[in-house]
């Protein structure tokens, strides 16, 4: 079963809390409901989907659905039962041969080190399962790629779209000067539509590509590790060494693990002559 | 036959209206023609063309105005056809020669493709039809590039020159400060070319030059498939190996396929170990 | 005989005359000596001029002045003949030996191809020819890099020199608020500066940039085929597939051809499978 | 025992003295209670933990904790006597055979060192060595880089959220209107945020990702150095050899030495010719 | 002897004075006095340093201050001189043997050269004195690379440093709006301190860096020389295949020549066919 992703929505209402927080601070319930103005959020929205719809072809708006929904999952990584994995298999591969690690396949869930396994059981040479599993590593990575530009884009477009809306409001109090009581919440109005692009950007557009961009990362380098540890079971590689070599990723993941304070120590002692 | 985009009028058409919505909702019809303003918008205009003369030469220019028209086009690639084509000829030539090709070649209408079975046919060694077909990649993809750089350009230049005239309208209007009731105005007319500057900028220019970058994108990718899978039918490769690897380029675009639901799964399930 | 490149003044003088239009139309013509301030051009421009002289020295700084006399001329490369003179260059070398060139010699005009052709017929081996080349295309990039980057600087300094002066017309304006009657002008005046700022930047220095970038862009590509004909003069290379090879190149540049039309179709038809 | 960097804290003090300073010869002591204002702190501080609660997942923000820690030590790298380590070393296996080294490792306290030298003990391969040490410098590179983008990142979001703060102060302050002497004081505090947000980013945020990126640079520069020492160690290269390769490195470094003079000397006199 | 860099010195001059000559063109005198203001030059200079101190560490900081001093020194190189230094080296050594060079040496003033001959005569292999002198390159490359990051960085903070003052005195002057003639000379000097960081920036920091940067950029292309230089001299190569080698650089740096009328024409004719 999938985790929730908490820190987003979290984030997300924290954000707006504090938002509502500063207005009530300053003006109490009342100054809330003057940050909803309907014809303002349209123009930004709408100007903004307009945008992107030009930008983007039709598979990439789908896709980018998808992908925000991704947002609020947590990926579920555990980088040393992946290692722990390999070494069993490279240990039975050497005693026992490839082939006999078709008993163990049923045992892994995960699609990507099955298709790897099956690629080393059929004798396909290393170079080619490297080949094969990186086109597929790159096609993935090009794919969150996609669905991530458009988040990208949404966080440019934004501001730019709340400082169109906030030209119109101007322009249209500029010319109608005569009763001076209407410049102060007209001008309010204007600068409102800056304030919604503002927020889109900065509290949902940017920050969530921020974490597509995380989790794209993760995902490459799990796929990295698993690419690693497959050549090195095939080549019949010293399941010694592999692990050596598949260690050295783990410094990047162990910090989740209880180990945690000697990595603190390791972090802070990484000078090279203490004396 | 071509079929049209029809997400870019779509696009360019929401923006506009939203903008007309934004004003509407502020100040009626009345409030729509204060924002036609023809000097404001020879401003803009005419300065961003002189800016894009001087910056381009004439065979760039008259590339743009042909890759404007692009945009409207979609693009009709499909990938799984492709790849079917290549395993049907990689098949023919292991069973019948290479030279048993030129009879599949009449019914292929792409012009690249043609361009590399005959090569391989004509046993030009593996290495040269690469980068002969690369080549021709590049220069296209260079191509390409030239052409939406114009529209880039026109995108970073648009606001500028907007700038630029409202600070001809703020100079000209405090300097004849004497009558207040035409402040207000001239304001509004200044503030118009850094709106038209604006609107140019994020509702034409810059999301069309996105759509131009996906789309060379997208060529680029599909003439990649189509370089391996010739190298491929050349070398005289496996067809399922070939199809393997071929399919790893796959993911990317099957998306448009009844599968989706399958590749959400996917999607979701890119973790390693789930428990 | 060199031709002028007649876009680049017609792009200044179409900017220049679309700001004379925004200013008459708004204030007639005592709106556009308004728009002369000595002061002001003397800060942009001399600021402009004090902060290039820190950047680079007399070396470069005279460098540019010849560069930017560039922008007018243009230049006229012709992809065509060229591909077809090694063809004929190939015949020959094939036909009559390498020696044999030295007759063709003196009906070359370009010193960059007589120079690779000299290495040739000395039978230099090709990988050296193919150093000492791309060594020349590499110091003349170099070189014009430098002279643009002047340019380029000076685009990114003349908006802030506008400002800076702008800066200091606001201050002594606000030092002096006594005579209302004179806000107004002395803001004016203040505004001018970035007002010259801008134009200087999004009419002139960017824009020349921009087309020093893009002939230097055609210099090298240009120089690149050359090499590529020389060497496979040298290596008696089959002269069909040295034509091939070379109209690679060629789509790029054909489109200054009659064909144009034909590229049209070409170009919106990058289809992969069209039904 | 670890130093502290004592320039952190002073150049913050100094920067939060320079601020207290300006607005004490403004305003005295009272100008300087008007610069709190909780409601505003409120804003942005929130609303950046908010976006970067969205942007990172807990791993990285665990991580950007202890990142921060870091700011305030001062590393303490030796590079001469590293140099002279490998030198000693190098003598060493030459004269008794790798295996000797064995008895030196007990006086060597960094862990990278002592694993590198076991690595040659074990005779694994010289390349494998340097995969295996590579690979560690990439995971604590990487790991940085992810610790310090989380602050620089919070120097992106802090004046934006700055700004955001500012605009619902304005569109409040806007709204009422109604008591013109509340106008200033209410825009001094819309003000405010953007003051905290700009402060924010340029002296706590910039810098110190400034200086993580610096340590870092500092760390992958000394490990490098340790690989090619370890590597020139078990390759029996000649010690003379080994420290001139090594001494190449110490440039950069050893203007922390008395020769500071000495090398103010050459870097003054890097021309090649002198007449 | 080194020669002054008069260049800087004469832009600053000149720029600083184009200032005076704005503000005294517009205020007389009594303009320049209102531009000194000692609270906002402390809040400027201030915040700068503590944010730098906060940046780096200490031995970066006193690198920049040597590195700054060097904005004013000429670099006094000669291309010609130094490839037929080489050639003349070249001839001997195929004489007379490596070993005869070192009866040269003695008139070689420059360490690098020296450095290279030296490695030469010892009979190194030529990959290895390859790789030696480039480390010496790399290093000198990064450490002029630190020292320029500081002024960079500096020109970074410091409109940013202004722009906090500037927000400063906004704040104070908005809480105290009771005497409206305070009102503009607050304001003015408020934005003192954006005057002095664009100043800072435009004038000082920004065009310094990038003088550092192009004298690095020559160091780095003379050093190259170098290395060609020795290797050619070491590996035995012909004197008229090395003379041709090395001046394929010299077009870079002959435009200091007499010959520059010549360079000129050549520049013009960069072209392919002229018709």
């Amino acid at each position: 079963m999938k985790k929730r992703d908490i820190l987003t929505p979290i984030g997300i209402g924290l954000g707006a809390t504090m938002i509502l927080v500063g207005i009530y601070f300053n003006s109490g319930f009342g100054g809330v409901t003057t940050f909803i103005q309907i014809s303002s959020i349209v123009v930004v929205i709408g100007g903004l989907i307009g945008a992107l719809m030009i930008n983007f072809n039709m598979t990439e708006l789908k896709l980018s659905w998808r992908i925000v929904k991704e947002v609020f999952n947590k990926s579920d990584h555990n980088l040393r039962e992946l290692i722990q994995l390999f070494i069993t298999l490279s240990e039975k591969a050497r005693r026992e041969g490839l082939l006999a690690l078709e008993s163990e396949l049923e045992e892994i869930d995960d699609e990507f080190i099955k298709k790897g396994v099956y690629l080393a059981i059929d004798g396909i040479e290393p170079e080619v399962i490297n080949d094969i599993m990186n086109a597929e590593i790159a096609a993935m990575e090009e794919r969150h790629r996609k669905g991530r530009m458009i988040i990208e884009k949404a966080g440019e477009y934004a501001p730019s779209w709340g400082m169109i809306g906030t030209l119109i409001g101007l322009v249209l109090m500029l010319n109608n000067l005569e009763s001076p009581e209407t410049i102060g919440p007209s001008m309010a109005i204007a600068l409102l539509t800056t304030f919604y692009g503002m927020v889109l950007a900065n509290l949902v557009f940017l920050p969530m590509a921020g974490k597509l961009a995380g989790k794209t990362e993760e995902e490459v380098f799990m796929k990295q590790v698993i690419v690693e540890g497959v050549i090195g079971v095939q080549s019949g590689q010293n399941p010694k060494i592999l692990e050596e070599k598949l260690s050295a990723f783990l410094s990047t993941e162990d910090l989740k693990q209880p180990e945690e304070v000697e990595e603190e120590e390791e972090l802070a002692g990484e000078t090279v002559n203490e004396t």
